[in-house]
């Protein structure tokens, strides 16, 4: 089995200083983990000679695979391509293949009816010590670099396109070259229990774990996932550890399990659901769309989900939920007289089997002494029963969204398996 | 002024397998951006002693400031704590005020009613050769270092932990500590012009530009966002030299130009609506409510957005939405038809001033020869006028979602600004 050990450098200005979210890393780590091959460091520079030289340097150290990506853009702010250029020693050169394609887009697929500006032509030309690897999706190519017995893929970062071409060039390759070992992870999903109450519980799990074995605790939203990782030669050898091993976590996690899939607990609703051959529904407020949309980012979705009505302002409330006006005016939309009438008027409206209904104040402003920002009611019905919890989060109003949603999906998984 | 300048080391296996997107060294930079201390490298590292250890020795080489957030959790895959005690030569001992707080936590906010486990009496042990920085949101505390000129900031991964101690603790201790310049950005959003034709028009703004001086291109969306970035040391000298910059960009782009502020599209939409006095409303059949999570997602809302009818089936189209069935029979629900009803019916129903409605199919399935996966058809109302508008995208289902979205609020933005 080869060794193999990878750096991902991100570059960008954007970055550094907060502006953008890097999403890329992290997918092509998930891709790299997959087929064997783990990250073991991951760095984002700006768009600085030095600074990229310098981590071409250092990664190219540690690793024997120096992932590359941004800085290929058609914008004189991108200073990649001419540095690698100079890095590996070549020159500029145009590649008749890679403007063929440039103007194929140009003409069939980006259809602006404009001829080719000077620096569409530029995308064309690459260093002449590399190889190309054809972006199907965009104009800026990729290239495979060897240096010191160390491959440099330089990708572009628009993420589509980084797509693209790792799952069509990159892992294609790879898997030809190496002699790959495999990475397998095993995680569940738990919810009712705190990190340190689970991590007290596993305390001999844990320690009777093989070395190469190894269990994570991540927490979020309430919930706590549990990884195990594993490395090893054999594909069949590592799954039939981690899986004995994972069956025994399961087994010790049980009473607080969601799910023993990588998955996300709208996922685990969604596949209840099916499951069950039945339908659901939501009327949101404060959550303004949120479930649903986290419901409906599940592809056949359609199959269980009927639709929402989103009741901003009384008036809507009142107007399509049927609220009444009294129970408005009496208890106030965050009670929980109103979202119990809205959980009822809206698995009706829609005609579903299920529904989740949620009024609070998320913040800043809104909040009273008696109802302070963050007061959430949340509803969740079935055909025979409705059941209602009142909670309440000291988060900014993007988190107190999150954590809201969270929490109905959970009383909503609570529901469908009691 | 000190010259001052950062690096910030991200440790979690998570990160280097790609299960989480790390969002706090965008946020962090973001905060250090403003005032004035530059990041200008950040590292993912994984739970690894000699991979935190070269981190911390690599990153203090070429900064003066290093910040470590992750790994300081009560569970055993957290071996920070101890690497640090290690790294700077120190040993652990329990602090006093640290075990209070802990205590006061889980007494009067977690309320749990469980007593203080070993392991987070643990929490409170803390290498006696640093500050330490109280935690007020969480059991962890952070912690600042010294060694060789420069400072090491230990801070947990928990994000709004991370955030509450940058706020409280970092960043005026940082201010006190240092003479520090100021980094100024300027940031504008466009539409409807590719970065390309963008740059061929601004190649003389560039090129004129003083060096101090550097704009960025970043596209996403189908929009451009460009950002003009000056570092100096004189508050007044940098905000007039990039203010008389920033005018001139400004120019050069007006008509293309949605926002000079770095803000959002729905920001942008919500401030118009409220300078107006007016009310929106959506439709939503394909985005299953993720353009009300974003008109939502901004502070105040209420006060502009009624609400949504989010119709994922025929049934709710024609039931709540009263679209016609013999339109939907006759056009299908991806159909210029259809969505013209909807934005129609929506804005009666709410009784706003404008409206929003969108149907489509975003994938994987769902698609037909005549209308393939990625069709999309748009349309916004006021009381006057209503404009469609058909799209298609190309990409995975998330991505539709938000292209729909982000087309339909441009959209919007035309209506309320013609």
């Amino acid at each position: 089995m080869d060794t193999v050990l990878a750096s991902i450098i991100t570059i960008g200005d954007e970055l550094l200083i907060g502006q953008v979210i890097d999403t890329n890393s992290a997918w092509m780590a998930q891709e790299l983990n997959k087929i064997g091959i783990p990250v073991h460091r991951k760095v984002a520079v700006g768009d600085k000679w030095g600074a990229i030289w310098d981590a071409l340097n250092q990664e190219s150290n540690t690793s024997n695979i120096v992932f590359i990506t941004g800085g290929l853009g058609p914008t004189s702010d991108d200073i990649t391509k001419p540095l690698l250029c100079q890095y590996f020693g070549g020159k500029l050169v145009l590649h008749q293949p890679t403007l063929q394609h440039v103007t194929y887009l140009f003409e069939h697929v980006f259809k602006r009816g404009l001829p080719l500006a000077e620096r569409n032509i530029k995308q064309a030309e690459v260093p002449d010590n590399c190889i190309i690897l054809k972006n199907e999706l965009g104009t800026a190519p990729g290239m495979l670099f060897e240096k010191n017995g160390c491959l440099f893929f330089s990708l572009p970062g628009v993420p589509h396109e980084m797509q693209g071409l790792m799952k069509q060039e990159v892992i294609p390759f790879l898997q030809k070259k190496f002699n790959l070992g495999c990475i397998e992870h095993r995680t569940l999903l738990t919810a009712g229990i705190g990190e340190s109450m689970l991590a007290d519980r596993l305390v001999p799990f844990e320690s009777d774990l093989p070395e190469n074995i190894s269990l994570a605790y991540l927490p979020n939203y309430g919930m706590v996932r549990l990884r195990l990782t594993m490395y090893g030669e054999n594909v069949q050898v590592v799954n039939d550890a981690i899986n004995k091993h994972f069956m025994a976590l399961k087994n010790l996690v049980q009473d607080v399990m969601i799910t023993d899939k990588d998955e996300s607990l709208e996922a685990v609703i969604g596949r209840l659901l099916k499951e069950k051959n039945k339908t659901i529904a939501t009327a949101e407020s404060c959550t303004g769309g949120y479930i649903s949309h986290l419901i409906t980012s599940i592809a056949g979705s359609s199959s269980y989900y009927e639709g929402s009505v989103i009741s901003y302002s009384y008036e809507v409330k009142e107007k399509l939920l049927h609220v009444n006006n009294a129970t408005l005016q009496k208890y106030g939309a965050v009670s929980q007289e109103v979202v119990t009438e809205m959980v009822k008027n809206i698995l009706e409206l829609m005609e579903t089997d299920y529904a989740i209904a949620v009024s609070g104040i998320m913040g800043p402003a809104g909040g009273t002494s008696e109802k302070p920002v963050g007061t959430v009611w949340i509803a969740v019905a079935g055909k025979e029963q409705i059941i209602t919890k009142k909670l309440h989060f000291r988060f900014n109003r993007q988190r107190n969204i999150q954590l809201t949603a969270a929490n109905a999906l959970l009383l909503m998984h609570q529901l469908l398996t009691q």
